[in-house]
């Protein structure tokens, strides 16, 4: 941090870009060399903070004038810009997170995001997400509305579809109404800039207020607080980890700020007896896949898999571990996830966890960890459940032994909240259905999502998907950062006209329905009519 | 707090009324004498919360087994026994709280509350509160579901609509599955006892869980502030004051536990001056009636209102003022109130604000206070607007006075977080347009509901009411405390159900539709209908 500032990168300030006036700066890292990438990145002061938030608000009062389909024309362009540049956009985020160019960056994840800007922009065109309610008799009517400037903090893992201002939240908070202040993940500040550009003409070009879209690549953790604590700001959303994301809730939550948070998740798996004698390998190959993908650096990554402790178990553990072995460790996002998956297996083994396979940093430049699988017994998991639910983030899982099926509820109940749950069963007998029953109704309660038979990394962008779940996975139980509409709910605040005009009503609140694809919920029905009164009352 | 504890109310513990193993009691107070009321009531120790979590806990995981009929048919059997003991509940309440019989007690508080709890099964009994959620071509289901124990700490000021355990929050939490420990309000113990008599009966007859129901009276703060945060409770709902209640909001979020606040509000009224001109003795008489009803002790007390210092204003001020000193103060609902008022009083005329009528405590054991009105320059208000905002709870208001429509933003931009914002405006011309658009644009951000030429005391039971609004108004402001099938939402965290099989699902998302009125959102579209699918899958 001591390269001269002025050859740093600008940041995105009310639609321009200028030099930091920060006098330190920080550069990312290529984690397959483990060297400096060229970029050099101002760590902003408070100042400007401060002139971000100004301006986020003023346009924040000024997006309010702008019909929301100007605001789907922005989403869908940023979309089309994003295309045009998908060469630039991959290789930087290779070069800074070490993530293969085919097909997760280029066919997977540049794809989704994509598809999460024009859903977005869908759902800002029709206005469904805001759930219009209207009660005729009372002339009683209400919808979400814009909530205020939303600061994103994307997360290492997902430098397209999670980014600050290219993912899922920043789709979200958009398409809701929200200007956005995004501050990059430090690990791809390249890649976010990239993004910011492309953002910033795609704002000019719809006509929206210029500080639509702003871009700061660092803060100290002290203005981080200060910034999603500003009563000024309407939400943030925050995605990365445990220890950060509860200093950041707590500054939020002393103020009245809502925050949404995506923290550590342990997402177990439970592997009932018929599904291991059914098809012990495929649930092996499965289990092992959606570990190791993405070396294992997904936010549903099943790090805890929980299984009887008999001669079926055994061999799939057995097969399992080879497989871990086997298969050649990916490279992670950074040299501090690294350490940190370090520090991270360190606790499972001090706690008493057996190393089944791996449990060591890869020797050499490249940030890489031996794909490490550790074992414990359910008794051992259950005197010290809080070390053994430490979320390892990488390539690394636990594999907990149940002496019955009653031994498998109590670890299932000893369990903090996750973002998912998965029980395998028997697909050709019920023999599995009475464990199920009594595995399921405690895993329900401790996640956002229970899947059946099915590894849960891979979130689908469905209305139907939740990414969410209770704490300490997330900061609130009710609410989901993927899936249009409804992550857009987040950012926004319930709003009641009551007795008001016609004329004075948002468009989506009026007699006649905003677009013929509006879902209104009138008088206790969902409908897309117009309402059978008088045009102006 | 020195009678013997022998003598002392039994509070509701897993279904048995039991003597409380506190050392300490209290009595409530009569307003309308002064003098305590003959009830004794005990302090519970942490062991009896705590004792009281663990059976709501067992009683949240065995009601997740029983059909949402059967907590249909509770709140529909509850409602009737509040009827067949109609009077034995005015006369308690009346006691305790020296609100009128009839017709508020009788005739307004109690049919709202049955008619609340009717509203709230037919919400369980359909189901379409939870928000179904089907993507047929993925297979991915969600919906919202019951969130765990909820803690309701009921208000002084409803003691039957807002009741610990017989009130909106208490309907909506157990509509959406979820037992119930209700801390009554310390001012109306006995009247609370009541309700929770008749619920354990009714809870009885529908075979429900017997801790769906438990009451305490009081607990040191220490141990509220262990309640909200203990990790089996699933959320909270508090209505009071601001300082309580943020101290229990404090608790909750470093425990990730959702709370839901109803805090203090101002709910600031704009008269602009073509109603004015038009309207004035009507405006003034609907000013007075909305402050000076229930003694002016509602939520959504009208305690501010706006409007330009020239003829037409100060003339209305002059009647206003005319109109307060005229009414007889009414009672308080306790010394307490009597006290805080006094206070709040005192902190407007520290800062500056002048009396127009009384100002201060009418003497006489009957808590009660002069109609209290204070006036204050918008320009006296922009320097000091907290001082300013301090809730006067209670038979009080403030009129501020600005030069111009420009200072009127002003002071609505300096404004917290209300409940409510009115806005009155010509109604023969369009003379207040210009006036309006400048003046709503601030205010419907800082406000749950905005009203037209209405006042906001009387808050509907409609599906589209928001009864909440931005911090310090309530905790978030995406959630109403008033409205079913929405104050349902509060109590439920969302769950998908990913690639589930259909005998596993919760009744609302199998194909089958629960009930011909359940509404589901299938595929992007509201319906009521089956699915196409086949019947298992």
């Amino acid at each position: 941090m001591s390269k001269p500032v002025s050859t740093a990168a600008p940041i995105l300030l009310d639609g321009a870009w200028r030099p930091s006036v920060g006098t330190a700066t920080f550069s990312a890292c290529n984690p397959a060399t483990g060297q400096p990438t060229t970029g050099l990145f101002p760590i902003s002061p408070w100042s400007e903070c401060e002139r971000m938030i100004a301006a986020a608000e003023r346009a924040f009062v000024e997006l309010q004038e702008h019909p929301r389909g100007s605001i789907a024309t922005f989403l869908d362009d940023f979309a089309a810009r994003i295309e045009a540049h998908r060469d630039r956009l991959v290789a930087a985020a290779h070069e800074e997170t070490a993530l293969p160019v085919a097909p997760r960056l280029a066919d997977v994840e540049l794809p989704r995001t994509t598809g999460q800007l024009r859903l977005a922009a869908e759902a800002a065109r029709t206005g469904s997400w805001s759930r219009p309610t209207i009660d005729t008799r009372q002339n009683i009517r209400s919808c979400l509305q814009p909530i205020g400037p939303v600061c994103v903090f994307g997360p290492n893992n997902f430098p397209f579809a999670f980014g600050s201002v290219s993912g899922g939240d920043f789709a979200a908070a958009i398409a809701a109404g929200n200007p956005v202040i995004g501050k990059a993940n430090s690990s791809h500040p390249a890649t976010t800039r990239i993004f910011a550009e492309l953002a910033a003409e795609a704002v000019a070009a719809a006509g929206l207020p210029r500080a639509t879209v702003q871009l700061v690549y660092r803060v100290d953790h002290e203005d981080g607080l200060r910034l999603v604590g500003d009563r000024r700001i309407g939400a943030t959303a925050y995605t990365g980890s445990r220890a950060a994301g509860l200093r950041l809730k707590q500054a939020a939550d002393a103020a009245g700020r809502p925050i949404y948070l995506e923290l550590s998740s342990v997402n177990p798996v439970v592997i009932l007896p018929g599904a291991l004698a059914e098809r012990s390998a495929t649930l092996a190959e499965e289990y092992v896949g959606s570990v190791l993908m993405g070396t294992g650096q997904f936010c549903t990554n099943p790090g805890l898999v929980l299984l009887l402790d008999d001669a079926a178990g055994r061999a799939w553990i057995a097969d399992v571990a080879g497989r871990f072995r086997q298969a050649a460790p990916g490279t992670l996002l950074s040299p501090a996830v690294r350490t940190t998956l370090g520090e991270s297996v360190a606790v499972l083994r001090g706690a008493g966890g057996r190393v089944l396979a791996g449990g060591e940093a890869v020797a050499g430049p490249r940030c890489a960890f031996a794909n490490t699988l550790l074992e414990i017994s359910a008794a051992e998991f259950l005197r010290n459940p809080e070390a053994f639910q430490t979320e390892a983030f990488g390539n690394s899982a636990l594999v907990v032994l149940a002496a019955g099926v009653d031994e498998m509820r109590q670890v299932v109940e000893s369990l903090e909240g996750s973002l998912t749950g998965c029980i395998c069963s028997s697909r050709e007998s019920d023999r599995d259905e009475a464990a199920y029953e009594i595995v399921a109704a405690p895993l329900v309660r401790r996640v956002g999502r229970l899947l059946n038979d099915k590894m849960p990394t891979g979130v689908a962008v469905s209305p139907a998907m939740n990414h969410g779940g209770p704490f300490p996975a997330t900061g609130h139980p009710g609410f989901t950062a993927v899936g249009i509409p409804a992550s857009l709910c987040r950012f926004a605040k319930l709003t009641c006209f009551d007795a008001v005009r016609q004329s004075r009503l948002p468009a989506v609140l009026r007699d006649a329905n905003a677009t013929p694809r509006t879902w209104r919920l009138v008088d206790g029905a969902w409908t897309t009519a117009d309402l059978g009164g008088p045009a102006d009352n």
